[in-house]
C-alpha cells in the first residue's frame, strides 16, 4: 500500500499529445507539483509529450514501473492489464469510467479485472477515480488541474468515492487555511475500498485526521473495528441518504446503499463523525485542529451584546453549558473597562472596550478559569484601523489556545479586502458564525468524552466479543408463531400461555388448560396480515364464545392464548442490514414506533451496558421510569435488559393506571 | 418617520476633539459617507472638530435641527433633552447605553426621558442604539467607523435590537455582493419599536426585503399584522431563547422573552421567515433576491457525481423533488457530450462535458422544462484557465434566470484568489454549498406559495376576524372541576355524565341516576395533584365499592361521573403569551403531548381551516385518520374541529382495537 503513495516511478497510459487527450492533464499535476519520481508515457499514437516519449505499450518501457495509472476507454482495459501483469506492473490505478455505474451489462468487465488483477497479485485502485494524491511528495494522479499555492501541506487526508469532491475539498481545505496530507479517490471500488486505504492512513505517521466521503459502505463493521481502534478523528459524509438519491449514485459510483439510520447509529456506536455535508466536515476539520474539548462548559467573550446573546443560544442549542467566571475574573473585568461598569455575567460583552490587547487578555483570564473547557471569541473590527491588532490577537490566541490546552473558537464576520489574510495570520482556523463553530465543536467533546476518555471501552471492544450461540440457526423464510415464542423464550422471555391447535375440539381442551379470558387467531404461516383477514377474536370470556370464534376464523392451525392485560408496548428487532450486518433495534413499540419513531438502533452484538443506554436514549423510557406517577415501572428497564427472572414477564405487566385518569 | 431617515439638519450632541471621544465616529461616518445635510456639534468642551464649530447646548444652534444625535453619559439625559424641547427638535436619536439593561434601579432614568419625550412630542430611537443608517443619503449614525466601500446601495433594509449586529449583517451583506438600503439599530427600543419601523419599511419604496434581528417582541399581534400585510419577505432572527439566554440578553437591551415555540408558530402563520443565525439570515436574502419558486420540483446541473448524489440527498432533506426531464432535453444533452453517454437522470451529471458553454446551453434548456420550477447549478472550476469562462457562466446565468423567471442557485466552492471577484461577477447571489441554498429556498417556496399565490388569504385576514364572544368572562383564578366542565360544554364539546356530591349519601343517589362504572374524585379546588394525593378511584362497579371509595378520599366536595372506555386522549390548551396573548395548542394528549411533544401552535382566534391544519400537522393524526386499520376515526378530525352536534363526545370515543392485539 506504501508503494501506491509512494512510487519509485509509474506510467501513465492512455497519454497523447492531442490538447483534448485528458490523461495528459496528470503529466501537468505531476510536473507542476514537481514530483522527483520517474514517470513514463504510454499512448497508442507514439510521440512525445512535454519532453517525455509517449511509449506504444508498457512492453516497450525501460524499466518495470512500481505503478500504473490508466485512462483509456474501458472496454480496452482487461487487454492493457495483461501488458502490465507481463511486464511485472502490480500496483493500477484506473480513472477510466464506464463500468458498473453504466449498468449491470459493464459488471462483467469489472470481474474480467478483478480476474486479470489476482493472476497476477495486482493491487487496484478505482476504476473511475482520479486516483491519489500525496502532498508529501508531489505524487498528483488527478486528470483536472490542481496547483500547488491552492495546496497547503498539512495533517488531513481524505478518501473519497467521487473524484469531485476531492477536488472541492481540497479546495474548500485550502480557502479555510487547512493543510491537506494524502487524498484517495476510491471510485468504484472494484478492488480496495475505503477499509484499505482508511487503514493505512491510521497507521500513516503524518495524518492527524481523516475525512471520508462515501455513497455506499463496504463493509460497516471493518469501518466501525478501524475507526473505533484509533485516536484519530474519522469524519464521514455518507450520501446517498434517500431511495431517490440511490438512483442517482448507482449511475455514478454504482453504490447501492443501505439503511441510513443505521449508518447514523452505527457510526455513533464507533464514534465516527458523521456531517450532513462539506461545510460540516472543513467545520469539523477546523475544530480537530484544535485541542480537543475536555469537558462542556465554555466561555464565550463577544465584541457585541447582539452576538453575545446569539452565542448564549447557541452554547445551549447545541448542548453545552456556559461556564460560571470566578470572582477574581470579574474583579480583572471591571478594571478594564472604561466606564468600570460590566455585567457580571457570561457570555462577556465586550461592548465597552476598544482594546483588543485587553481581549486577549480577557481571554488568557478566561482560559485560566478552572471552571472554563473552552472559549468562544466573537470578533468584530473595523478594516483598515484594527486589521492589523486583529492578526495579533488572532496569531496571540492560537499561542493561548495551546499554552492552556483549551480549545479557542475564534469567530468573526470579517471583511472582503483582507478576508483570506486574516485565515492566513497564523495556522489557526477562524469561523463566520458561531453557530457552525460549536455545531462542529460537539465532534470535539464527542471525540474527548468516547475515544481519549473512555478509550478502554472503546466500541471496538464491543464489536470483537464473543458471540455466545446458544440458539439454534433459523430456517429461511417466515417462522409459524409457535416457533417464534420458542425463539422468544429461549432468549429467556416470557409469553403468556398459548397452544396451538386443529380444530375447535382441541380448542376447548387448551382452553380448560390456560384459563379464559382468551385470544384467537389463525396460526397460518400463510396469513401474514391477521388483522385485515379477521383472523384475530380477543377476549373471549367463555366456551360458547370459543366455539363461536372456531366458527368466524376459516384458516387454521389456531393459535389459542391468555389474554393479558394491556400494557406499555415495547419493541425489540433484528434485521440484516446490507452495509452492517446484524443490527437490533429496541423501541416505545405499537403505533408509537412507526408514528413517533422513537427506537434506539445498535449494531450487533448488544452488551448489557449498551441495551441499558438503548433503553434510556427512547424518549418513551420516561414513561418506564415512572412518568408523571403513572406508571412505576422502575425496574423495567433492568429487568428488561438482564433477561434473568426478574425480567420474565415485563412485556404483559399492567399498566397501574388507566391513562384516561385526567379530570 | 420619514425625517428619520432623511433629516435636513441634525446636531450631534456629546462630541469632544479628544481622541478618545466616541461621539465623534458619528460625525466621521457621515463626513465618509459625504452626507449632505447641515451637521451641527454640540459638547460640553467648546471648541472645533474637523473644521466644525463645538457648540457648548443646543439652544446656541443657529436654526432648529430636525433630529439630535446624542451620546453621553445616560444620567444627563433628561437635562438634554429638555433642551432640545425647547430648542424644537422633535426627533431623537440616544446612542448612550446604561438604562434598564442596566438593572431596575435604571427604569426610572427611562421613566423620566419617556414623560420629557411626551411632554415636547419627541420621537424617540433608542437609547442604548447606534442609530439609523440610510444608504441612500449617506446618512451614518453609528459611531463605530463604517466605509463606503464596504457598503452596497440595494434592496435589503435591517432592523436590529443590537448596534454590533447591524454593523455585522453590513459586513456579511457586502461580502456576498449584497446591496442594503436602510439599517436601523432600536436598541432598548424605549418609544420606537420594531413594529414602528417595520411599517415604515414595508412602505418604502426603495425598500424590497426586510431582515429583523430580535432579542424580544414587543407586540407580536402587530408584527404579525404588519408583515401578512406586505408581500416583501420578512425574515426574522430572534435570539434569547433559552431561560440562560434571556439573562444576559436582559443585560444588554433589557429584553424578556416569550415562549420560543409561540415565536415560531405565531412567525409561521404570519409568514414571517424565521432563521437561527445571521448565515441563515444571508442565505435568505440571497435567495429572496432571486424570482420565487412557484413549485417544488428541481433540476440539478452538477459538475461532478457526487454533487449531484450530495445535491440529490439535499433536495429531498429540504422537502423539494427532483423534476422529470422531458425526451427532448434528454437527447439535446446526449448530443452535448463527449461520449454521448450521459446519464437519462435528474440530477445531470457534467463529469464528461468540459466546455462551460455546453453547461450555460443545458442550464438554459433545463429551465425551459415545463416541469423545472427552479435550477440548482453545482459549479467547479480550475482557477485561472477557467476563471474567465465562470464569470460569464455567472453572469448568462443570472440573465437566463431573469427571461425565464425562475430561480437559479449558483453554488460553488471557488478559490481564494478569486472569490470576492466571482461574487461581483454579477448582481447576482453565489453559494458554497447546495446544502445552505436549499435550506434557504424552502423560505421562497413558502413565501411564493403563502404570500403570492393565495394572497386572498392573508393569515392577516384571519388574525382581523371578529372574535365570538358568546362566553362569560371567566373569574381570576383555578376553576371548580364542573365550572370547567361547564366551559367545555358551552363550546360545544360533550362531558361524560358527572354530578358534584358532598358525601356519601348523595353520591349513592347521583350513582344511580348516572349508572355504573363510575370514576370518583376529589372536587376540590385546593388539591390540584389528585392522582399523587389518592384522590381519584376508577372503575368503581357497585354501590359496595363506591361506598367503599368514600371512606378514601378525604377532602369533599365530591366528583363522581360516568367511566368511559379509553380512547386515543387529544389536549386542547390555551394560554395567554407576553409577546403574542392568547394562543391555543392541540395535541396529541397524554402522556404524548409531554413526551413526544406531539403539539400544534396558533395565535388566536383559529377558523376551521386553521383548526383542521392544526390537527393535521400532528404526528399522532395518522392514528385519528386510521392508521394501520387500528383505529376508524375518519370522521374525528372534522367532528373535533366544526364544534357542532357531529363533534360532541368524541374525546371519549373508545378506540375499536386493543393495542396490544399483535401477536
Amino acid at each position: 500500500m506504501e508503494t501506491i503513495f509512494s512510487p519509485h516511478s509509474l506510467v501513465i497510459i492512455g497519454v497523447s499529445d492531442s490538447p483534448s487527450n485528458v490523461a495528459r492533464g496528470i503529466l501537468e499535476n505531476l510536473d507542476r507539483f514537481a514530483f522527483k519520481k520517474k514517470v513514463y508515457l504510454v499512448g497508442s499514437k507514439p510521440g512525445s509529450l512535454m519532453g517525455r516519449q509517449i511509449f506504444a505499450d508498457v512492453s516497450e518501457l525501460p524499466e518495470v514501473p512500481d505503478m500504473a495509472v490508466v485512462l483509456i476507454p474501458a472496454p480496452g482495459l482487461p487487454k492493457t492489464l495483461e501488458s502490465c501483469g507481463k511486464k511485472g506492473i502490480r500496483r493500477i490505478v484506473i480513472e477510466s469510467g464506464g463500468f458498473s455505474e453504466f449498468g449491470e451489462e459493464r459488471e462483467g468487465l469489472e470481474e474480467e479485472i478483478l480476474k486479470i488483477a489476482k493472476q497476477w497479485g495486482m493491487k487496484i485502485v478505482g476504476p473511475n477515480c482520479v486516483g491519489v494524491v500525496n502532498v508529501e511528495n508531489g505524487l498528483t494522479m488527478p486528470f483536472y488541474p490542481l496547483y500547488p499555492h491552492e495546496t497547503k501541506k498539512g495533517p488531513i487526508s481524505i478518501i473519497t468515492q467521487s473524484g469531485g469532491i476531492l477536488h472541492d475539498s481540497m479546495m474548500l481545505c485550502h480557502m479555510a487555511n487547512l493543510g491537506v496530507n494524502k487524498l484517495i479517490s476510491i471510485g468504484n471500488k472494484l478492488a480496495l475500498d475505503e477499509n484499505d486505504f482508511l487503514e493505512y492512513l491510521i497507521g500513516d505517521p503524518t495524518t492527524e485526521m481523516i475525512g471520508i466521503y462515501l455513497e455506499n459502505i463496504r463493509n460497516g463493521r471493518r469501518l466501525m473495528d478501524l475507526a473505533a481502534g484509533t485516536d484519530k478523528p474519522v469524519v464521514l459524509l455518507k450520501s446517498n441518504r434517500s431511495p431517490e438519491s440511490t438512483e442517482i449514485a448507482r449511475f455514478h459510483t454504482s453504490a447501492l446503499a443501505g439503511d441510513d439510520r443505521v449508518v447514523d447509529e452505527a457510526m455513533k456506536q464507533a464514534v465516527v463523525h458523521r456531517v450532513d455535508n462539506l461545510k460540516e466536515m472543513i467545520d469539523s476539520f477546523k475544530v480537530f485542529s484544535l485541542k480537543l474539548l475536555k469537558g462542556q462548559s465554555l466561555a464565550i467573550i463577544a465584541r457585541s451584546g447582539g452576538q453575545a446573546v446569539l452565542s448564549a443560544d447557541s452554547v445551549y442549542h447545541h448542548g453545552f453549558t456556559l461556564a460560571p467566571f470566578s470572582e477574581n475574573f470579574f474583579n480583572m473585568l471591571s478594571e478594564k473597562t472604561r466606564t468600570g461598569v460590566i455585567r457580571r455575567t457570561n457570555p462577556i460583552d465586550l461592548g465597552d472596550v476598544f482594546d483588543l490587547n485587553v481581549y486577549l487578555e480577557i481571554t488568557e483570564k478566561a482560559l485560566q478559569e478552572d471552571k472554563v473547557d473552552g472559549v468562544v471569541v466573537v470578533h468584530s473590527y473595523a478594516v483598515g484601523r484594527d486589521s492589523e491588532p486583529t492578526k495579533i490577537f488572532i496569531s496571540s490566541t492560537a499561542e493561548l489556545s495551546k499554552t492552556y490546552g483549551k480549545p479557542v473558537l475564534f469567530c468573526m464576520s470579517g471583511h472582503k479586502e483582507d478576508w483570506f489574510e486574516m485565515r492566513e495570520a497564523a495556522d489557526f482556523p477562524l469561523f463566520m458564525h458561531v453557530d457552525e463553530a460549536l455545531g462542529a465543536l460537539r465532534h470535539s467533546y464527542t471525540h474527548f468524552n468516547n475515544r481519549i476518555e473512555s478509550s478502554g471501552r472503546h466500541p471496538g471492544k464491543i464489536l470483537l466479543n464473543e458471540k455466545k450461540d446458544q440458539i439454534a440457526p433459523l430456517p429461511a423464510g417466515i417462522l409459524r408463531v409457535d416457533k417464534v415464542f420458542d425463539l422468544i423464550r429461549a432468549y429467556g422471555l416470557d409469553v403468556a400461555d398459548y397452544r396451538i391447535v386443529n380444530n375447535k375440539n382441541e380448542g376447548l381442551d387448551a382452553a380448560r388448560e390456560i384459563g379464559y379470558p382468551l385470544a384467537l387467531k389463525t396460526a397460518s404461516p400463510d396469513v401474514l396480515h391477521k388483522t385485515e383477514r379477521r383472523a384475530v377474536l380477543l377476549n373471549i370470556k367463555n366456551e360458547d364464545m370459543l366455539a363461536d370464534a372456531f366458527g368466524r376464523i376459516k384458516t387454521g392451525p389456531y393459535l389459542i392464548q391468555k389474554m393479558v392485560p394491556s400494557g406499555w408496548e415495547m419493541i425489540i428487532g433484528g434485521r440484516n442490514d446490507p452495509e452492517f450486518g446484524p443490527v437490533i433495534l429496541c423501541g416505545t413499540g405499537g403505533i408509537f414506533v412507526e408514528i413517533y419513531k422513537d427506537v434506539a438502533i445498535r449494531v450487533a452484538p448488544v452488551n448489557e451496558e449498551m441495551a441499558r443506554h438503548m433503553v434510556e436514549e427512547l424518549k418513551g423510557a420516561a414513561v418506564l421510569k415512572g412518568f408523571r406517577g403513572r406508571f412505576v415501572y422502575s425496574d423495567f428497564i433492568r429487568a428488561h435488559v438482564d433477561n434473568d427472572e426478574a425480567g420474565r414477564g415485563v412485556w404483559y405487566r399492567k399498566r397501574n393506571r388507566n391513562l384516561h385518569a385526567k379530570f
